[in-house]
């Protein structure tokens, strides 16, 4: 079934690593389903189990597979994407937050133009269930950075497009480390939630241009009001 | 400099990736720039050869690091950006093409309007030379997918935005591998050709809402002529 390994330049491990993910390929192995062991690996693909040690763990490391002690190992939750797989964390860039805010600005009117296109009901409740959490918060005089971000994230989801459901989570993620400093004001918080209600109410009417247009007037003005609590901080 | 290592819950060499991950931020190392070797490191974080080389290991799978055998370990490329970082070699879809074209729709657009407001002199040109290529290829009448897609990748970079510059490239290097047994044909070329020379010159012309519309009209032109070829083919 697999070609005898260790015949080109590659470390063999490498090659173990390239097979064993072709084998959850060929398999149609899912999340949480378990991999043979070291020693039936070893087996299948002829090489020794300190080769097959070092495979698996490029295969945790790259986030396609998870061990758990005692238990075996397993196919990851969503196998193949990395904790940081943009690398973000080693952007040097005194700018980032800009960055961040204009590469938004940039992609999510069209995310939430594709969500009013192909939303089900299941993934509006989804979007409906952020905003009720989110009004929760605002009448209780707290601040949540975090459920702004689910509503975007929930946004994404509702796109039912899997390259936009797996890119705009890791951008959403990057922004509470790098706008930890600079929580909303309650009173901002409330003028989000009315935008935010907007754009689920455009979504829900499957309007795709007002969905589009009223996503990029939100992201303009939250990024105008986290430039002014800024400079109000520091003046 | 460094905690004692070994102390919480975590594998050893997890610890060990990380301090390294963060020795490579404290001092500034840029892509290219080596590493301390096994023996400085391990003297570093007070554990085994054998822990440290299971760490660097891990930051190769991550792209983190590169062993130049001979030579050393040195800092990646595009350090932290894997491979395959979005997974999408595990996404089982049939549909992984249409769910391209479609998150293309959604992205691109916008991009092209950053572009056009943020291109300096060096992006456009980087444009134009790509738009001279495909011109060179048409005339010649032979056919090259991958120059239609370094005129995309060239508008992410011209966006002078590093998260653009991150993301949009991961979703174009996806397409040469799902699009491989669609080639345009050179009538299809020839148009595209057209339509890529239109965009470039709304961006060199900073015209932002022009490039955003022509954008989304080409993809939504090439998306039509692909599943055209397709049905051609099939009948």
């Amino acid at each position: 079934m697999y070609k005898k390994l260790g015949s080109s330049g590659h470390r063999l491990s490498d090659e173990v690593t390239e097979h064993i993910k072709m084998l959850i390929r060929n398999e149609h192995l899912k999340p949480g389903d378990k991999i043979p062991n070291e020693i039936e690996l070893g087996r299948l693909f002829g090489v020794s189990r300190p080769t097959i040690r070092q495979a698996v763990n490029s295969l945790v490391s790259q986030n396609i597979v998870e061990i758990v002690r005692g238990r075996g190992t397993f196919v990851s939750r969503a196998p193949g994407l990395a904790r940081d797989p943009l690398g973000l964390e080693f952007i040097l860039a005194p700018d980032l937050q800009i960055s961040l805010a204009e590469a938004r600005l940039a992609i999510e009117p069209g995310v939430a133009r594709l969500a009013a296109e192909n939303a089900t009901e299941k993934g509006l409740n989804k979007i409906g269930e952020c905003i009720e959490k989110m009004r929760e918060v605002v009448h209780e005089h707290r601040i949540g950075m975090a459920i702004e971000l689910d509503f975007h994230r929930s946004i994404a989801e509702a796109s039912c497009n899997q390259i936009i459901m797996r890119v705009v989570p890791i951008i959403l993620d990057s922004i509470l480390n790098t706008y930890a400093d600079s929580n909303p004001t309650i009173r901002d918080h409330g003028v989000a939630l009315e935008e935010h209600t907007a754009v689920y109410k455009a979504i829900a009417g499957h309007d795709a241009d007002k969905a589009f247009s009223l996503m990029q007037t939100h992201l303009k003005n939250s990024h105008e009001r986290l430039v002014r609590r800024k400079s109000d901080k520091a003046s």
